[in-house]
């Protein structure tokens, strides 16, 4: 089934430092009054500290723009001018992605690296003059989808001395085809998660991929970075997903064949997957998807502890059939969730307190020191409590309590919203960030303590009181993620000095302790100084053969997979103290 | 837990010009009387063709043994010397794999091409030496596992100038660690099929990985060749099952760290999958295993035509529920695997033939031209029941009529002996030979004629009365597997010719119409010619360049995944007329 012509809305461009553009309603503390009074009183602040909003677009000087007009001669009339920006909001816009980092420099003005124009294409062979320009004229590349990327993948390289070029993305926004029959949609690269299951939807397919980027981030960079979604559990990451793809490289164009398996040499597909816009421009994917369920539903169980939810969720995973999803939070990040919610109306209130009663009354579980874990079923009535019943006698037996649907509205409702939470409080002095990883079931409990000590450790030597926890999201047969939410109230002198010390005594405790440097953000420039010990530095030399293979010319986000010798030095002298 | 010390029975030689060693019973007409009449009938033969066993090995002359004295120097004491061997024999029987043409060849004593030395590491250091050694001296390494590769990937090259070794890895068979909890084994490469299922068996767990070259193939030629087995519509694929590897490759060891899920760049993994042995050398793999079930059974359905059948497994996977198999036989196909059964004792014949006649009588089934399914179901009684249950409600629905599980001892104890009867029929003058592909459902009827036309047009050209079957193995959510077998009578005049016409036909048809060269069996040689076609030239040229990079001597099993521009002319000449 045809389906032409479905697109998004075009570009979104997001706050200069923020996410979401200006039209999203950002984080409102009337609504949900409960999450800044618990902040404040876990990290110990007896009043609100300052608000300081990023500095205004205009006090901000971005560095030299370079000469790109070979660039703009070779690539003739290939694009209008209109698909050529060069002003100065369009370069800061473009010049990295949504990492921390990224926020914490963009809200001070700190640009130091900036592309020097951008382009916005419109058709694979658009991207195609776009590449050849580039490689004849020595111009970067730095492929850029919604921009949403937590880890520096989007970083225009600092020191580069060549003109940079950001390749926007999100004109190429078709969807081609819709085959519900074979489970496959073929689309460009561009498109936004809700236009394409808006397209998906109108025939009563979806693809089931739901980051917690999903409004703002395009099926291109999920394949870029090996994304995971929400609801992964029971979709499988997107790199499952891949049935094939085009990658437009320097070389010509690369064509995955769109099949469900093969043996035709080494698998095109997974080499596209994480390549992080260093081999060439993804352009077109094929993805299978499936029937949009009738109904999802979220539920809630409480466990006493940590532990017992990790072995509930090993014990459903065992069981062999799984829920869509399953999300347990550790104590901390339960207090978090909890508090993250809306001012409930009086009825609501007095039942939540009546049950809380209950369960502190009558259950092993403490409310005040819990682990909830949510957990997401789909199909029609029946499906749905079938599975319930499965998979609640097995949750159980590991000692947790079913609170029942009630948070099912308020994370649905809320769940792409955690990001705004993040601008809150920095606009507030303080330090939010994430870091995740994956390790098999046997090291599970063991690297989620080696991580937390390594946490409170930093926060020690940093003299801060930190905040951290922790939430298991993807499941597997052979293990399962970790991902850390961790912050401080920052210390102005100190600036970004702490930062680093904490981030990267988590990253490097990922790596010494059998995970990896991340299960689902990418490496970027924020975790490029753990690769070579994760992969091994033969494992470096392979990217590095195929970067030189399809893009000898070194134009495709150069530096990307690619450590030098001291990375780690490299990544601690970025923003340079001011 | 630790189940050191766990090895398998040491190098398995096969014949040189058959499959299995000399010890494997091999195909017995007077166990199986049934096959060999219908073969004749088929194929319009009269009357018996004459046996024309393999020529001797002592009639045989390989091509002159190339100096490899200086890559002996540099192994040093790496190895023993009964780690080295270049007699005539190990030198013929690690000259290339099982595929119809290395048999064709080896039948007649025609050995174009044969290594110099054959060794036999029993240590990743020692695999590490050897590549050191051959990269030092211009030698050529193949990696070589249980030699049962039917596409031509353990070729040795025509032609080339430096010496060659091949390294046989199966002493490399060591269980370092299987981890229930985890569901992990780390064992090394050269461990044959039953042997890590016995280790993996004393614990309780399964790999779950059947090819029909279990007994005598390899975990590192598995990884090698993207290899699937007999149960992987339950178990998944090979590559699916790979969690971390070590690769020895003349730039150092390459180790992709066990973690379920990582998105620390190209995942390393999947881009050993296929490799193909260009890369460098497997020595060690961690793969997903699964608690063994209770009890395994299979279980008949007949359907009236292969439509009807296809749209059943479409209908099964589309309820998300797969059992472990789902094994569909196209007509011909239908009568050979039936005609391929044992001798039954008088009351299996006479409740056999009741049942036949009740059948016929009452279903829209005719069993003389009809289509039989095999589904593969696992765990408790309970389970096997439900599951059957749900199952054969939809094939019934689909038209099928549920024979039981009559089948399940026959093909339980004769699944792994078909490559027998390519021994057999070759005695005789037949040729046999199998290609399979993959595409998605909405193709899969298209395909499936587009070939049959193709195998009997090439037959009309070659002016030979064709028989040609096709089943399907492997289900995915997009699509599935197309296997064909298909064979004639030969003639001896003709020789190799008529093979290179049909052989070709069928793969170009692949292509053509959106099928891959190759499901499961890999490129090798036989399918070099639609590599380009198949996986686009940009794609040879990412596989290229990975080779470059790690493998910048090309001592790796060169020319494999690397097309010449006329490939099919290299193809065409191979063996060369006598």
């Amino acid at each position: 089934m045809a389906v032409a012509g479905v697109q998004n809305r075009g570009p979104i461009f997001h706050k200069l430092a923020g996410w979401g553009p200006e039209s999203a309603k950002g984080f409102d503390p009337e609504k949900r009054p409960f999450i800044w009074p618990f902040l404040k009183k876990e990290l110990g602040l007896t009043e609100d500290p300052k608000v300081v909003p990023p500095v205004p677009m205009d006090e901000i000087s971005p560095p030299p723009q370079k000469n790109w007009g070979a660039f703009r001669d070779s690539l003739g009339s290939s694009l209008r001018s209109d698909q050529v920006q060069d002003d100065k909001l369009a370069r800061l816009l473009h010049a990295h992605g949504k990492s921390f980092r990224d926020l914490w420099k963009a809200r001070r003005g700190r640009f130091d690296a900036v592309p020097d124009v951008v382009v916005f294409p419109e058709s694979e062979n658009e991207v195609a003059a776009i590449v050849d320009a580039a490689a004849k004229t020595g111009t970067v590349l730095i492929p850029f989808g919604g921009g949403t990327n937590v880890a520096g993948c989007l970083d225009t390289p600092l020191g580069e001395a060549r003109p940079v070029a950001v390749v926007n993305l999100t004109r190429l926004n078709r969807v081609f085809h819709i085959d519900p029959e074979s489970r496959l949609v073929r689309c460009e690269a561009g498109i936004y998660g809700p236009a394409l299951e808006e397209a998906l939807g109108e025939v009563g397919m979806t693809l089931g991929h739901f980051p917690d980027s999903f409004l703002y981030s395009t099926v291109g960079g999920w394949v870029a970075t090996r994304s995971s979604g929400m609801l992964s559990d029971g979709y499988g990451n997107l790199e499952d997903m891949v049935v094939g793809l085009h990658l437009v490289t320097a070389r010509g164009v690369m064509r995955a064949r769109p099949v469900p398996k093969s043996a035709a040499g080494i698998n095109l597909n997974h080499l596209c997957c994480g390549s992080e816009g260093t081999l060439g421009i993804i352009t077109e994917v094929t993805l299978r998807i499936r029937p949009a369920p009738v109904k999802r539903v979220y539920r809630g169980t409480l466990f006493p502890d940590f532990s017992s939810g990790i072995r509930a969720i090993k014990s459903v995973v065992d069981s062999g059939e799984v829920p869509v999803m399953m999300r347990l939070n550790d104590p901390f990040k339960t207090a978090l969730s909890f508090a993250f919610k809306e001012k409930p109306d009086g009825v609501k209130k007095l039942a939540a307190d009546i049950m809380k009663a209950g369960i502190n009354r009558f259950t092993n579980v403490d409310t005040s020191n819990c682990c909830l874990m949510l957990t997401g079923y789909e199909g029609d009535k029946a499906d749905i409590r079938r599975q319930t019943r499965r998979v609640n006698r097995l949750l159980g037996k590991a000692g947790g309590v079913d609170i029942g649907t009630g948070v099912s509205a308020s994370f649905d409702k809320s769940k792409f919203d955690f990001p705004h939470l993040r601008d809150f409080a920095m606009d507030r002095g303080l330090v939010g960030d994430i870091s995740e990883t994956a390790t098999h079931w046997g090291n599970v409990e063991n690297l989620y303590e080696k991580c937390r000590e390594a946490l409170f450790s930093a926060g020690e030597r940093i003299g801060k009181r930190m905040v951290a926890g922790c939430h298991v999201s993807h499941s597997y047969d052979t293990g399962c993620s970790l991902y850390f939410t961790f912050g401080w109230a920052e210390d102005a002198e100190r600036g970004f000095e702490d930062y680093l010390e904490i981030k990267s005594a988590l990253q490097s405790a990922f790596v010494e302790h059998g995970g990896t440097l991340s299960h689902h953000h990418a490496v970027g420039t924020d975790h490029l100084p753990w690769l070579m010990e994760d992969v091994s530095p033969v494992g470096v030399e392979a990217m590095r053969a195929l970067k030189a293979g399809l893009d000898a010319e070194r134009i495709m986000n150069p530096g990307k997979l690619d450590p030098v010798d001291d990375q780690i030095a490299v990544w601690r002298q970025f923003p340079k103290a001011s």
